[in-house]
């Protein structure tokens, strides 16, 4: 065996063990009763030791140093390239700073779950002091083999390859024409009638609505399925991919474009490359393109005006509604696109969710570049909502810094996948809408040219080339926001 | 840390795997859509290649034979020795036995589910030929190494502490009432009015039937839960029991009974000591003693006519059927104790059965230990059905020697476990009874106290002590076969 070929064995073993971990995981959120959790939990993390030892296994060592040396052909370089990010990372940090990380985290994120309801920032702060610290050692520690800023070395982990450096000049752009956009978008929609549709809608009729769109978004059910966990989630492994929605009985169509949102990114993962599965270089290439997919499908094509004029019907016939003024194609488009600046990221809309994004990057940026520290979040978040959204957060904790889970579990430089994932997106629906009149298609209920595209130029390409090549590849040019910008003008001032 | 507290450690990590692997192939056979399996029995494989690397580890050669220097409790000395026979039979094997033995299985038990249906004797026999020559390798190795005959060496990997020198006796018992009582039982029987309930029983009913009854038979459903499954089984772990069933619209009996069946296995499981959790010594004492809990939930409890007034009202009620002929206590009791000698053994009433298994367990004992060969089996089954039941299965393969799965996969030694199961909760019954009055209890549905009884003298047992002082401390004598024709007798011809 050539070292290359060792190399793609012990990849491929640690791929079975996360196989296991992703089955069991999901079974945990969908299945498992609350009283097999101590167990599962341990059991979980017994088989992430495990897979541990294997990632930092010290042949690898070796093998990577003697890889280079044998003839690989393009792909296979690429192949070992990723294999090397990933042991890398594993090997990086000490074995007692990620123990205490951990600690750290659980201790913070278990309090939060009650400290947000009693909007308690004082006693969360300490928690959250200690997360911050951590990471800000963990940032240090990848800065320095890395070469990156403290802050980049993180966002490397989501986004390889992207900087703040380009973040700061990609968001500063959304900041210079977003606030006035909302505005605009606001005035115009004043006048609009939107009727809200009248519950209940029973779960099992929301989930036949559901599993049929799925259908028709081309969710491959012989490699997957649908299920219900309070937190929507795609998992499982690419040969089974297991999506999960949560039902509201008084709004169909939260879970409806939950669903869909989560398709995007279940067909990301079906559509990954068969001839490198099991190895790094056959995983999502990041989390901005993985968000890419999910909003690819949700935001591209799902809110757009052709393709409720499908769910319409749908919906009205499977609530046996066919009547109700609600639930005609008219009022779905104006409900789906309506945009209200809140306070609550998960709950905004597509035009007001870049500013929660930025919001939460310049400020995670400068906590763990140490330019700010915990204690100057909340006036910087109540300064930032005010300038961005015209909200004010003072006093307001729960509603405001304190509203995600991400920090408190020492997640720091994931938010930015958020809106590189929808600027991505229009980016590949503006490259698309050369080739095709993707408009049309939809009206035709043919979207089978629309997966291909993104089939060929996104999901079979794996890990195998750069985010930065996946996007000159399949439009041309590197990431550009104006798409995005004009995709917003498009849908909402037209 | 002492040896003993090392092996301990490293027994718990084993049965994390184990957890992992257990949650895994529930969902297999559960939830997992077709084109996953695949890619999850590699990711099994691979987990029990792992596991089995552990169970061999060269460290614990060491650690027990220092461990026998240590001062230990007297329950610390079961542990070991529950360690130890894992230990050994893990490590018997050479791995090319192993593998060998797999591929025969795989090969002879996928060819089978075409060939039993084309009555294919000539090419299963070919195929199983090979299986009972690696199993009678597998034989003769254990027999070795523990001294028991070649069959006695596989039959105590499923019942330790059996031998055929007892089960010959008992089973030569049984034979010599058997024949006759079925014959008494069908003559009894043969002016009953049965009335066949008539479908369609929807799903969704059955299933609320099913889950109404386990939770009469106290199954935890905080610490387990019901699906559906091709093949019924008791899987998950003990803190999490998996049990399935398979509805059949046309006979809501067969579910029901089934998931009774399966609650027996999954209380047992569900009671085993906490203090044990993980170790060899916390789990099932054997495979007889696991089947004597779901016959006892079954047989003992259920299908007497005192349950069987409480499940007739319920069953009713949930079919909307409250004046249906066919639902009446007294109907399903003589439908659930109806007795017809037939070819198939898992379609087989409580009488009938032990004739299927005595004749598995003649011809598989006499295989294994080389008194006959496969050729031998269609006769040899012929005439054991002819003699024991009265049914000639000469030319019938599909519904004669073909029926089973056990021989193809390789199981040998495991047949005697059902009616031994059927023996033990006979035995328990009547001890039981000496203590209650268990026709009463049920009669006011107060199962508590029968569950009490059983926890105490069999689930919290789990591996202490031997089945056969399991048996002594709850019932004051060794298995006796009286007390299983006692309960036939008083059911089917009083
Ligand atoms: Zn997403
Ligand atoms: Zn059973």
């Amino acid at each position: 065996m050539t070292f290359y070929q060792q190399l793609e064995q012990h990849y491929k073993k640690m791929a079975k063990l996360e196989h296991l971990a992703a089955i069991c995981r999901w079974d945990q959120a969908t299945m498992m009763p609350e009283g097999g959790n101590q167990a599962r939990s341990e059991a979980l993390a017994e088989l992430a030791v495990l897979h541990h030892q294997q990632a930092t296994d010290i042949k690898l060592k070796v093998w990577f140093s003697e890889v280079d040396r044998e003839p690989l052909s393009k792909e296979q370089r690429a192949s070992v390239i990723e294999m090397k990010r990933q042991w890398q990372q594993a090997n990086l940090l000490p074995s007692d700073l990620v123990e205490a990380q951990s600690l750290a985290a659980n201790k913070c994120e278990h309090a939060w779950r009650s400290q947000r309801g009693k909007n308690d920032w004082q006693s969360y702060s300490t928690n959250l002091e200690k997360v911050v610290k951590l990471a800000r050692q963990e940032a240090q520690i990848r800065a320095d083999a890395t070469g990156l800023s403290r802050y980049d070395a993180l966002l490397d982990l989501y986004e390889p390859g992207m900087t703040s450096k380009q973040l700061d000049i990609l968001f500063d752009e959304v900041k210079s024409w977003l606030p006035e956009l909302i505005e605009q978008i606001q005035e115009k929609q004043i006048h609009d009638q939107v009727i809200l549709p009248l519950g209940p809608f029973p779960v099992a009729q929301q989930q036949q609505l559901s599993l049929a769109m799925m259908e028709k978004l081309g969710f491959d059910f012989n490699h997957g399925r649908l299920d219900i966990s309070t937190h929507p989630f795609c998992g499982g492994v690419p040969t089974d991919v297991r999506i999960t929605t949560r039902y509201d009985e008084n709004d169909f169509t939260s879970a409806l474009m939950g669903v869909i949102h989560e398709t995007g990114h279940a067909r990301y993962e079906q559509g990954l490359p068969e001839k490198w599965s099991g190895l790094p270089v056959g995983k999502a290439r990041s989390m901005g393109i993985h968000e890419s997919q999910s909003l690819f499908f949700e935001m591209q094509i799902s809110r757009s005006e052709n393709f409720i004029e499908l769910i319409a019907p749908a919906a009205a016939e499977q609530f046996n509604r066919i009547d109700d003024p609600a639930i005609t194609a008219e009022n779905l488009t104006l409900l789906n696109t309506r945009v209200t600046p809140g306070y609550i990221r998960v709950d905004a809309d597509e035009v007001t969710y870049p500013a929660h994004v930025i919001l939460r990057y310049e400020i995670e940026r400068d906590l763990i570049n140490g330019h700010i520290n915990v204690a100057d979040i909340p006036e910087l978040w109540d300064r930032k909502m005010s300038e961005y959204l015209g909200l004010s957060t003072k006093g307001n904790f729960t509603d405001g810094c304190m509203q995600d889970i991400h920090w408190s579990f020492g997640s720091f430089g994931y938010f930015p996948s958020y809106t590189l994932g929808a600027m991505y997106a229009a980016q590949f629906m503006a490259a698309m809408s050369k080739e095709m009149n993707v408009a049309n298609l939809i009206r035709e209920r043919n979207l089978q040219p629309i997966f291909n595209w993104l089939d060929r130029h996104v999901w079979k390409r794996g890990s195998t080339v750069s985010t930065e090549q996946i996007l000159i590849d399949a439009t041309g040019e590197s990431l550009n926001a104006s798409y995005f910008k004009e995709h917003l003008i498009a849908r909402y001032l037209n």
